[in-house]
């Protein structure tokens, strides 16, 4: 078995319009050294044991469903977990 | 300066409606060795240096902003960054 952690985030020459509104709500609560803040999604997949190459699986995964590649930029971590 | 990175996710006992629809769009694009998807957010903020504990302070942002600690776990990891 297998866990696998995704980070999916804004390209840097994107805008990221609720990271924009995040950093505004810290300022306005008085944390006014926070200087950015980008915000994307994090995904925890388990993935059952198969002959498949796990690389190769989540990252077509990632290219045709879990990041718009357009605008977003991916990346992960396998962990295999051994069954106890 | 510092990078920090802070992971945002559901509590194991909350239902991942989400995370469900993800998994059976997978399942319909063939990807059926996928037998859990949990998303959750992950952001990335730029802190200028301080005199307050990041620790702290990070703490503090996602206990009243970030996280919904009734239904969201939050962990985070802090980079600190040497201007060159």
């Amino acid at each position: 078995m297998y866990k696998v952690k995704v980070y999916i985030t804004l390209r840097e020459s994107v805008l990221d319009p609720q990271g924009t509104a995040v950093k505004s709500s810290l300022h306005s609560m008085s944390y006014e050294t926070v200087s950015d803040v980008r915000i994307g999604k994090y995904m925890e997949l388990t993935i059952e044991q198969n002959n498949q190459d796990i690389d190769a699986l989540v990252k077509e995964m990632c290219e045709r469903l879990l990041a718009n590649t357009v605008i977003e930029d991916y990346r992960y971590e396998v962990e295999e977990v051994v069954a106890l």
